[in-house]
Order: structure tokens, then C-alpha cells, then sequence
């Protein structure tokens, strides 16, 4: 592998990327949200395994099937968005395991227990939700990421009748410098971090 | 927000990065594993709570330590890399939120069920965890996570006595491409995404 990204790249993924709060109406193409896809898709997975499912809403009448799930706090800014993201995972992504893990037969029964079968679900598909955010970024796209919402309603609205369960919602568009808060403290290497 | 890093950016960062299965021998350097944290530490998390707990596991004694909750799969790996993570969740993170959330003095209470406090440490622990993958390969450095060990004996060997939680694991350090493995498939975009 090469060096690092220089700083300007740095500051797009991480430094300087924020948490909007308003979106520019612009909407986004489907290309763009195609080659958001093409990147994330290559982010790590237990045994390939890719339990992440997305819903790109983006039509007045799928925002208003999202609207009743919102916490207060987050509907205007999410009724605004070009695109709500739902990341969401599928706890039968085993079956997909022929397909994405091929060398390795078995590999559905290594997640036959319904506890690891949901853990597994849960932790590769916010896995995932993670790179879709820096996939976005990348690609100079604003995110705004929010766990503030009812997930049986999004999934009674959105997977009635499957085993897909939502996770949490990503705004995504060109953000609006405005409405950005005062940015909030991270905790010091030493207070997370252990060397051992 | 600026506009798409460069081709060679992203394949650094998603198209033609890989989980690797070998490490050269070369140890990283304390500044590389600060300036990891320095970049990893800005990604969103849910109120800014910043669950993620990370032990970067270096030394002979602490890999000890570490050996007996490794699946036999990873043992080699893991044993052989120049630093392996320990990406956990402190499900005491309320507790810091006067610092990190400091506009919103009632947040800790946000997360008082218990429910509420699991899987808000564990996912946003997991996306902490997938920043810090990104980060490593922002600044050159190759990857591989991992499940596939003993969450029970990690966490009696290391957080004892704490509400401190391992989720998953990451070797770290410049990977030897003739381990790799061929590469896996991923799901076609109709496959996992929809736009509605």
C-alpha cells in the first residue's frame, strides 16, 4: 500500500467533514448514488458476509412514508435532504453466503445461532452504514447521520414481511454552512486509547 | 464540501484495498497510532457520545494476553502483525457526555434503559471501529479485521472490572500481499440497494 492521503483529503474524510443539519435542494443523480454504492460495497465484512441493505429515499411520497418515524429534532432537516438514507440489515444474509463467500460451503451454518446471526447483522451492517458515510465524503457529498427515529415503524413501512431491519438513517447532499452547530470536543488519545 | 478525491485515493481507500492475512515485520510508531486516533476520532457518533474504547495491542506480554481468545483461523495473523486492535464500547459512556455534548446537559439521560445503552455503545463503538479502518488506510496503512475469537476472554483479560465491552479486532501494519487471498465478490447494487 502507498502513503498517506495529503492533508486536503484528510480534511474532506475526516478533519473537517461535519454532521449537517440543512442540505441545498440540489438533488443528488443516480449515478451519484450508484458510485457511492460502487465504493462502500468493497468496505470489510465478516466472511464477506455484506448484511447492509439501503434504501436511497429520495420521492415526496418515501419521505412521507418516513416522516411518522422521526423524532422531532430530526424531521425538518431530514424532509430537506436531497436523500435519507436508511441502513438497514437483512438477518437472512446467510443465504447470500454461497454467492459472497464461495471458497467456504459451511459458512452459512457458522451463523445459524440467532444471537450471533443478529450480532452479526447488526455490527457488519453499521460497518457498512460507517463506509457509506466516508464513501460519501469522498465523494464530496455532506452527511448527516441520526439513530433519532422509530425503527419498528421504518420497518413496518419499508420491510413488511421480511427479516431486513433498520439501523439508523443518513441524510446525504450538499450541506448548508449555516446550520451547522458549534463543533463538540472528542476525548483525548490518552482518555480512549490504551498502548499495550 | 469540495468535490470527489482522486482515482488513486479511492482505490486507497475502498477499490483495491484488501483484508490482509500477513503483516511485514516493521512496528508502527506511537505518532502513527496517535495520528490514526487524531483522524478516526472526528467521525460522527450519536450525540457525540464516542463510545469506542481501543486497545492497540503491541507488545509480546499483552499479545499473550490476547492468544488464548483467538479463533484458530486468526491465531497466526494476529500473532505475526505489528499491532492488533482492540475496538470495544465502554457502556459507561454517559458518563462523559457533559464533556462531549456539553449544550445538551440532560443527554446522559437519553441512554439510561439499559436496552438503549447496549446497542447505543455497540453500534457506534462499531462505527468508531470502521473509522479507524478507513483512517489506517488514509495514512497507508493495511488492515485486517476480525470476529472470529472469544469476546468473553478478551473481556476478563482486559477490562476487567470495568462496563468496558470488545466488539471486534483489527490487525494493523503494511500488509504482505502474497497472503492474500483472491478476492470475494460483493452484491450488485439491485441486490442490496433501493431507491424509492
Amino acid at each position: 500500500m502507498s502513503g498517506a492521503l495529503n492533508d486536503t483529503a484528510l480534511d474532506q474524510l475526516f478533519r473537517t467533514a461535519r454532521t449537517h443539519n440543512g442540505f441545498k435542494p440540489e438533488p443528488i443523480p443516480e449515478a451519484t448514488l450508484r458510485a457511492l454504492y460502487d465504493l462502500l460495497k468493497w468496505g470489510p465484512t465478516s466472511a464477506n458476509c455484506s448484511p447492509a441493505r439501503f434504501i436511497f429515499v429520495i420521492s415526496p411520497e418515501a419521505k412521507e412514508k418516513l416522516k411518522p418515524a422521526l423524532s422531532a429534532g430530526n424531521l425538518a432537516k431530514t424532509m430537506s435532504a436531497p436523500a435519507t438514507v436508511i441502513v438497514a440489515h437483512d438477518l437472512d444474509f446467510g443465504q447470500r453466503l454461497g454467492v459472497l463467500f464461495p471458497h467456504a460451503p459451511g459458512a452459512k451454518d457458522w451463523f445459524a445461532d440467532p444471537v450471533v446471526e443478529q450480532t452479526t447483522a447488526f455490527r457488519n451492517g453499521t460497518l457498512q452504514g460507517a463506509y457509506l458515510i466516508m464513501a460519501a465524503r469522498s465523494l464530496g457529498l455532506d452527511t448527516g447521520a441520526m439513530s433519532g427515529f422509530d425503527n419498528a415503524t421504518v420497518d413496518a413501512a419499508f420491510f413488511a414481511g421480511t427479516r431486513i431491519k433498520s439501523n439508523f438513517l443518513i441524510n446525504l447532499g450538499i450541506g448548508d454552512p449555516s446550520a451547522l452547530f458549534e463543533r463538540s470536543p472528542r476525548l483525548a488519545f490518552e482518555d480512549a486509547c490504551t498502548i499495550a
